[in-house]
């Protein structure tokens, strides 16, 4: 796996990504003023637009990809990303995210939670005119998902979960949208059944690689590089997969780390000292085992389709994603 | 104008009511159990349900009213209705309504958030599979204009509004629901264009008049029968048609009532004693006569369709919004 850069794999899409930047910037038009600037505020710094990347790079499988359609889809898609993060942003009392402050840290909760409701609303509207029921049935279903994914966290036992629990969670709350990306964008484009098949695989094993390597980032991450404070998922009691491998070394017996990890309300030494335990650990080590081994399962679901450019530049997306400082 | 007991319009469409319910009940069979509780929370006791009798009654004047694609738009848009005010609940903080806990009372905020972002998701897939664009549209336009509402309210500088902006704002907030349900429901059904126009208008006039009465009833409602907690949009500082009608009687000069209505984190007896002075005041009657007038409007647009029971039915929906007491 070479090292990649970002730049490589948005090479073959970077016209599709530039208008879908206008019109996610044009999303709140229309809106209440407030609105209005929330979108403008959301979107002022180019992301990695990941997602979009996907669902551009996956209609060039197929053979009918209309390219207003597809873009219609890419913006669907991201749409329901940022309106999920928006209120995760308020259930989680977030102030920053990649250092640009949250909705409801620059207004407030109730601000974010309608800003949040109309980004929803947003993406609908554009999913509802694509042409082909079955993806917008997977727009829906992957809110769904979303949303079990986010009840699951907040209503979830004080407890260490298992490795299954956290995948589960996982999957519903992060691959579940990279695989609509890819396998609803195949489908829009009339991709053949076995590609929209492969491109589906993709995607859920990206979106676990993807989000299992975001969660060793927030452990052992240089806090410049990632754009976030480090060890909220501790400051925030959530027991991610590198604590759960860092528990199973550790608490053969006790279950004192467990307890320290799943406990509320901890002050910043306490933050500091669990980082180093953790890090000290194998824990990050094995769960960036697994995350490769997500992203195997990923590179071997492409060599279903054919070999083109587009193909390449998944795999750069791929290798990106677990490489990835930030 | 004949005082109206519900029991009467509700008569044509009984058997699709029935449905309905089963249907709402059933949203959340395949979701998380948190969700599925918190649905069977919802609907455990039937509402007034008067969103989906006028859609059902709406639909009896096209020429093409397939039962399950009615069905279809009746719960979408009943779920958008449902999940708009567990939001809304979120921001008002509101503990009861209706005299059932509320989903932030008996769960808490995060899960009120997500169940609301669920019940959202599950009324536009509905939505989405509705065989007209229009419809479609529609809804989407609905929820918007919902959000926009909302935010007006959030967003609104602690200042007395002008009739006008208050009217503006329950039209989004209520009215536009309702025009929705007549005028989607009558699309969906292939009526002809003028009747589609007046069911529309009846709908828009019908929540205007909704909204105004609501708005007294939480003024001068009896605490039992309104089966609410009295003067809630005094506690929130929430100013609304009698309130300013009032202002303008009382206040020539001073605005010294204005103040004490606008006033945050106020006590039980400043409550009480404005409730006293505000039903004191002109401001109930003249708002009364408000909703009258667009009850009037209402019941003319009704005249630009055939005769017939449905016809009757949405008549006496009419005469029971206004003379209702809960």
């Amino acid at each position: 796996m070479r090292a990649v850069t970002g730049a490589s794999f948005y090479a073959p899409v970077e016209e599709e990504l530039a208008e879908l930047e206008r019109r996610l910037l044009d999303v709140g038009r229309a809106g209440h003023p407030v609105f209005r600037a929330a979108v403008a505020h959301l979107f002022q710094t180019r992301g990695k637009l990941l997602r979009p990347t996907l669902v551009f790079l996956a209609a060039r499988f197929g053979t009918a990809a209309d390219r207003e359609v597809v873009l219609n889809l890419a913006e669907s898609l991201e749409l329901v990303h940022t309106a999920s993060l928006v209120h995760d942003d308020v259930v989680d009392r977030a102030e920053l995210r990649r250092n640009v402050e949250t909705v409801n840290a620059k207004w407030n909760d109730d601000v974010a939670l309608i800003v949040g409701d109309y980004l929803f609303a947003k993406a609908y509207a554009l999913a509802a005119v694509l042409p082909k029921p079955e993806v917008i049935a997977i727009v829906a279903e992957t809110v769904f998902a979303l949303c079990d994914g986010e009840l699951s966290e907040v209503t979830a036992a004080r407890a260490l979960p298992s490795e299954r629990e956290y995948l589960d969670r996982i999957e519903l709350k992060t691959a579940s949208l990279y695989a609509a990306c890819c396998q609803g964008a195949a489908l829009l484009a009339e991709a053949d059944a076995e590609h929209v098949a492969a491109l589906g695989a993709f995607g859920t094993n990206l979106g676990l690689a993807f989000q299992i390597t975001d969660d060793i980032l927030d452990l052992t991450g240089d806090e410049e590089d990632f754009g976030k404070t480090l060890g909220r998922d501790l400051l925030e009691g959530m027991p991610t997969l590198p604590m759960i491998y860092a528990v199973a070394e550790r608490d053969g017996s006790g279950g004192a780390l467990a307890s320290r990890i799943l406990a509320p309300a901890k002050n910043e030494e306490e933050v500091r000292g669990l980082l180093a335990e953790i890090r000290d650990s194998s824990g990050p080590e094995r769960a960036r085992q697994r995350a490769l081994a997500f992203h195997g399962a990923a590179v071997r679901a492409l060599e279903q389709l054919p070999a083109r450019a587009e193909r390449d530049a998944l795999r750069d997306v791929a290798d990106f994603v677990v490489s990835r400082v930030r």
